[in-house]
């Protein structure tokens, strides 16, 4: 075991979430000139800004409900400087980033801010936390890097007069690191980018990259089963979990005592993905890897959808697998081909290649690892795509996707400027009702989101690969008018979520329930799945203060 | 979808299980002269029948208990031929094949025969069981291929004045096979050789051959999360399952949407893995693969236990991974090298090689699939074992162990004939655990069952390999006089999970909870744990009919 640890990361150069938007504002941009034009293109949509979100000092915050006891109980417990209910800490922990977190934000309604912030440095500060909040009926909403894009971390009362967020940024360190075992113990709090960057200093990987990398939590990470860009191969969140230990209002769970067991159901399954309704993570032991020797990204067109589909599956099914896999559809191909339109040399030279096949799809192959490992995978994924008549575009493709692999979400700040409704979501099937999942989605959101008869831009790409089955995610792109925003947000969701429930897919396949996805849980795992979790959760939370109003209907 | 289905295997066919030991009869034989030498050497056991069995006339069957109002109402429900109370019927479902079973039947003790034996063919009939035994206040035990070696379908009546065993073995259909998503729906009463047969007609494998191979269900694999002696390669059950079926006493669980959801806790991990205390699996849907080109089993002798450790850690952890991974221990290395002694050639030639290194041990490594990746496998390990100081033994010493994979529990009878104690109990840690679990374990054994001054033999391998641990299987051998049988055992159990739940480790990886490893079920997974499976288990099985006794402590 290396002596430096436990070790925290640089919390100097922790770059702190802009208030009603994506990311570090230092790095937000304008859209680029590719997306500019196909916006007024196919969308009608002009380069203005008609809809600029209001500026911080007009947000109006409700008056804090905490009770004055309870906050100094907890004040008395953390320190007066974790406990929170400044108007500017409230605004910042009022939602995560979902499309209606951002709208109603950036109208100035902080309406649903946390009656205060209180910020927990260890697991028994959390327990404590949870006691008081117990006894004094005070709900709590877990809040790891607050990147939530399905209502996870939105601050409901439910039953309570009064709502706290327990942040856990201060629970941020990397506690052990077995490198026998290859398993690194964390605190929840901890960023992925920062225990990517803490692992990388001692030779090894989480190789989980979600989109949300920098700002989302490992914590998080377990609480909502996320998906990485990389998990075809490195597993998902849940696939890389060792052992949890979980705070919750009862007493503590601490689950994991072999790489597999069977000592009846798996109930670290039961607390991975419960997104804070049970208790809080306070600890997760997860699966890291050798830091890889090489990485290698690259571009391969493949004549069609269908095409692509059946090379995936050859793939995913008879191995070796890349670690990332993703083709675009032809819609989403010919936007990847737009945005690039300012690129110069090989990326461009590539991506037009693409173009002249009449249905061409992108794709971007990914692999890491040793040398050999990622020599020996490359060569046999490149034999099955060709023979599925693809044709390899070079690594610039793939190095020009790799700049950008964090970048997605930057971009729909300024798309709400111009007052457009820009959202995503993704979904999962096996192999056979993908065809039918695609063309179900897409037609409940062009039927949704179409404005005097013209319809909304709707992309698509295979995100991840699982021998029987593959997960697809939706990009959906509409003008809509003022203060009709979530109302027509709510009617695309509805109809997504019914084609796909409709087709017997996941409502979800990497975002987590959070209060978007409620109204499809009971399809998902049925009525007495529903009867299941809630025994569960009135057993180890009978007051119900744990994220009310989330995961269960 | 192939038209043939549903199919059921030829039922003329099926053997049935001998009363009072392992498999068929026709079978059973004596044990191999390197066996008999072995008793006579290191424990002083002589080659007579000291303890046969009582035959199956001179058994002791209790009067049932079952009320005739109930066993009519079930008649009614499933037709007369489908409610069995005959002396042999029960007998025949007094236990598994546990040592404790085994020793109570061969003592002609049959006092825990279940009162009735039902036996449903759909699942709206195991539902209506179900619904009739709530009601009257009847304990039920699922039972499929009754090879638990864990007490898991002795039929303990709980709180209740009767038991019935819910005997699956009519519902044996391959349901539907799904070439594109390689994915098929089985009955859970049908076994796992005839399970392999249909799927072979089709071109396709489950890879899961756990040493119960040739009696065990599939409905059965899922039920107790077993493992299977490729499952390295394949994976367990637990990962193979897609979706299951659930009939519980107060309605179904459909579970299974897409390979992969963050919809919440992944309630298929509650099902699996729940012994039949929630509900009876009418369904199960399993991961397929094509049927393998080829299959190459060998042997390889390492030059230690550390050694091979060391070995197989580099392979689990860097890949490419084997289908098999078995290292034996000095011991079992030893032993296995007598029971070879009477074979001839290559065989003998390659295992006499191990003998030459001090402490020398046996592996055995298996890969399956397209020649291709066989071949790229087979030389990405051999490197690894090299380096590792691993020399190779060849083909012959695979084929050996290849055909006599599923005979190891044939052994048991004549041993117990001889008045022998012999017993196999397994568990799993990560890497880091492993050395300090192999040592406390055999100690426990060593303490445990010593007589005289004289040691049992204790034998160890690593069955299955995990990137972060593996599986450590031990079988321990030890002389018992007449009627302390259970006491001995008892203590053994007691004495290796006292070592195991010490170091951290998993009571079982493959063998389930059933009732003998209910004492550790705490250790395990908390207090807390326990306290959420019973929520679940009051919320599905109010009554508290299904299988009582097991799991739950």
């Amino acid at each position: 075991m290396p002596t430096d640890l436990p070790t925290a990361p640089d919390r100097r150069v922790r770059t702190p979430m802009a208030w009603n938007g994506w990311g570090d504002p230092a790095r937000a941009g304008d859209l680029p000139k590719g997306v500019t034009r196909l916006l007024e293109r196919e969308l009608g949509v002009g380069a203005a800004v008609t809809r600029p979100s209001v500026p911080l000092e007009a947000v109006a915050v409700p008056e804090s409900r905490l009770p004055a006891a309870v906050r100094d109980r907890l004040a008395g417990l953390l320190g007066s400087e974790a406990v929170l209910d400044d108007r500017d800490s409230r605004i910042r922990h009022a939602g995560g980033r979902s499309y209606p977190d951002l709208v109603r934000l950036r109208a100035g309604d902080a309406s649903h801010a946390p009656d205060a912030v209180v910020r927990p440095g260890s697991h028994d500060e959390v327990r404590e936390v949870l006691r008081v909040c117990t006894e004094a009926g005070v709900a709590v909403v877990p809040f790891g890097g607050g990147t939530s894009v399905v209502g996870g971390v939105e601050p409901l009362r439910g039953r309570f007069e009064a709502v706290v967020t327990l942040d856990l940024s201060r629970m941020d360190r990397l506690v052990a690191l077995d490198p026998v075992a290859r398993v690194a113990r964390f605190e929840p709090g901890l960023r992925g980018a920062e225990a990517e960057a803490l692992l990388a200093a001692r030779g090894h990987t989480l190789g989980h990259f979600p989109q949300s990398f920098e700002y989302a939590t490992v914590g998080g990470f377990v609480a909502t089963r996320s998906a990485g860009q990389a998990s075809t191969g490195y597993g998902r969140s849940d696939d890389l979990v060792e052992g949890v230990r979980c705070a919750t209002p009862v007493g503590d769970l601490d689950l994991g005592r072999a790489p597999a067991s069977a000592a009846g159901p798996d109930l670290l399954e039961l607390v991975v993905g419960s997104e804070g309704t049970l208790g809080v993570l306070t600890e997760v032991a997860l699966r890291v890897r050798r830091a890889p020797e090489a990485r290698r990204y690259e571009g391969w067109a493949l004549p069609s959808w269908e095409a692509g589909q059946a090379a995936f599956r050859a793939v995913a099914q008879d191995g070796p697998l890349p670690d990332i896999a993703r083709l675009s559809d032809a819609d989403e191909t010919r936007i990847a081909i737009a945005q690039a339109s300012g690129a110069k040399g090989a990326v461009l030279q590539g991506l037009l290649a693409v173009r002249g096949r009449r249905r061409g799809c992108l794709a971007i192959l990914g692999y890491e690892g040793a040398d050999a490992d990622v020599r020996h995978r490359r060569r046999a994924v490149a034999r099955v795509l060709r023979s599925h008549g693809g044709r390899a575009l070079g690594q610039a493709v793939g190095r020009s996707w790799e700049h950008g692999r964090y970048h997605g979400p930057y971009l729909r700040d300024p798309l709400m400027d111009r007052g457009v409704l820009v959202e995503t979501l993704e979904t999962a099937a096996d192999w056979s009702r993908l065809p039918a999942l695609y063309a179900e989605v897409r037609q409940a959101l062009r039927s949704a989101l179409s404005t005097g008869g013209r319809p909304p831009v709707v992309l698509c790409h295979i995100s991840h690969l699982y021998a029987a089955g593959a997960s697809l995610y939706f990009t959906f792109i509409a003008p809509v008018s003022r203060g009709e925003e979530l109302a027509r947000w709510r009617a695309a969701k509805d109809a997504a979520g019914a084609a796909i429930t409709g087709v017997g897919a996941t409502i979800t396949h990497h975002h987590a329930v959070g209060r978007d996805h409620l109204p499809w849980m009971e399809a998902e795992v049925g009525v007495l799945g529903v009867a299941a979790l809630r025994a569960v959760k009135e057993r180890l939370d009978p007051a119900g203060i744990m994220n009310p109003g989330k995961l269960l209907p």
